[in-house]
C-alpha cells in the first residue's frame, strides 16, 4: 500500500486526561482531524478535542445526514446513511493517496459500536487503517458509581435501549452484570424491562460519565425525567469476592 | 476524611502508551506504588510501567499466597485470600492515614474484574479513593483482530472460562458478540462450549494483547497448542449496518 495512513482515534469517555497517551500524541500532531456530528452541532468527538488541535490542522466534518428523524426499520434510513459513508470515504481517501495521514476522532473505542466501524470497512485493504482502542463510555459509567461492576465469574451483558421490550426483558434476566447504552427516548421501555426482570431496584442511571455535567443516581430515584443520549444504566454484578 | 489518597490506577491491555494520560501522570509522580504479583515473579501490573516510576518510588509488592494451587471451590481458597487482602489493606491504610497518597497498579480497568476491588471494598468510606478506568485487555484483543466487534443493536456477552461446561454453551448461544476470558486450562472446555453453540468456527485467539509477544489467530488453526493467561477469545457481531 502507498500514501498516508488512517488513524481511527479513540478518544474515550469525554474527559481530555482519559485518552490514551498514544491518542493523545496523534490528535496534538495531526494536520488533518475528521470527525462526524450532526448539522448545526459542534460534535461531541470534536469537544472533546477543544483546544488540543495543532494550529493549522485542517479539520473534516462529516455531518449526518439523518439521525433520529427516519426509523433505523425504514430502508431509506440504510439506503441514504450508506451513500453518506461512501462519500465520507470518498473525500478521506483522496488525502491518503496523496499522501497525507488522516486521523478520525472516535468517542469511546472505534470497535465498540463506532461510527469508524462503517468507514473502516469500506476502507480496510485499500489503504493502510490503524486502530487505537480507548476507555469505554461504559468503563467511566461503572467507575462513576464508585461500585465495581464484575466480580469473579459474573457474565456481563451489554444491551442497546434500541432492542425489543422482550428481547431486552430476556437478556437482562440472565445478566449477571449489565449495561444498557442508546437509552435516550427507549428510557421508558428500558425501565419496564428492567422491573420485568426483577432488575429495576438495582439499576444506576450515569449521565455524561467523565464529562461535565455527569451524574450518578438510581434509576429509581429519577423516574419522570427525560435522559440525555450520553445515558448508560448500569447494573452491577454481585460475584464470587473472598 | 483525613490523610492521603489511594489511588486505584487502571493501566489498559499493556502498552505503556495505552496509559491514560491521567494514568501515565499518576505512575510517573507517585511516591508509593503498590501492585499486585505472583511470589516470585515481577508481576504484569508492575512490568507494564517498567522505567516509568520516579526515582525513590517506594514499591509495594503484594504477593499472592496462592493462585491456582488451591481449586476456587475450596473453602480454604476464601479464608487464605481473605486474610491477605486484609493484610494488604493495614499495609496501606497505615501509609494512608500518614498522609501519604499511594497508587495501586491494576492491570486492565480496576472495577472490571480486577484485584484492586478487593482492597477498594475494604477502604472506601474509610478513607479517600480514587479510581482511574482505562483501556480493557478486550478492547485491546478486539482491535488487534482488525474486525469490529459490536454493530447496530449487538448483544455484547463477556464469559469467564472458569464458568461451568453447560453455562457457558447457552451463554455462548444467546450472545451476538461473545468475548471469553481466564481462558489458560479452561481453553478444552471453552472449545467444547464454543462447537456446541455452533460459535467455533467464528472465534479467534488473541495471546498478550498489546503486549510484545501478541498473537491473533483463528481459534480452529490453533487445535492443540497451550495457551498462555493472558488470552481472549472474540467472536464478532453481525449487527445492522448501512
Amino acid at each position: 500500500m502507498t500514501g498516508g495512513t488512517l488513524y481511527g482515534v479513540g478518544l474515550g469517555p469525554g474527559a481530555q486526561d482519559l485518552l490514551s497517551v498514544r491518542a493523545d500524541r496523534l490528535v496534538r500532531g495531526a494536520r488533518h482531524v475528521a470527525f462526524f456530528r450532526k448539522a448545526g452541532r459542534p460534535g461531541q468527538a470534536r469537544s472533546i478535542v477543544d483546544g488540543m488541535l495543532a494550529q493549522g490542522a485542517q479539520e473534516i466534518a462529516m455531518e449526518y445526514p439523518v439521525t433520529t428523524e427516519i426509523p433505523l426499520g425504514d430502508p431509506r434510513y440504510n439506503e441514504i446513511l450508506s451513500a453518506f459513508y461512501e462519500d465520507c470515504t470518498t473525500r478521506l481517501r483522496a488525502l491518503i493517496e496523496a499522501g497525507e495521514d488522516v486521523i478520525v476522532l472516535c468517542e469511546g473505542d472505534p470497535f465498540f459500536y463506532g461510527s469508524f466501524m462503517h468507514l473502516y470497512e469500506r476502507l480496510k485493504g485499500e489503504i493502510d487503517v490503524q486502530v487505537v482502542p480507548a476507555i469505554t463510555g461504559m468503563s467511566a459509567a461503572w467507575t462513576a458509581t464508585g461500585v465495581p461492576v464484575t466480580w469473579g465469574d459474573d457474565v456481563l451483558v451489554v444491551l442497546m435501549g434500541t432492542l425489543p421490550e422482550d428481547e431486552l426483558t430476556a437478556r437482562m434476566e440472565e445478566a449477571d452484570a449489565l449495561v444498557v447504552m442508546k437509552i435516550g427516548r427507549n428510557i421508558d421501555k428500558v425501565r419496564r424491562a428492567l422491573r420485568a426482570a426483577g432488575k429495576y431496584d438495582a439499576a444506576w442511571l450515569v449521565e455524561f460519565a467523565a464529562m461535565p455535567g455527569q451524574t450518578v443516581q438510581r434509576l429509581k430515584d429519577v423516574d419522570g425525567k427525560p435522559t440525555p443520549y450520553f445515558s448508560i444504566v448500569i447494573v452491577h454484578g454481585h460475584g464470587r469476592r473472598p
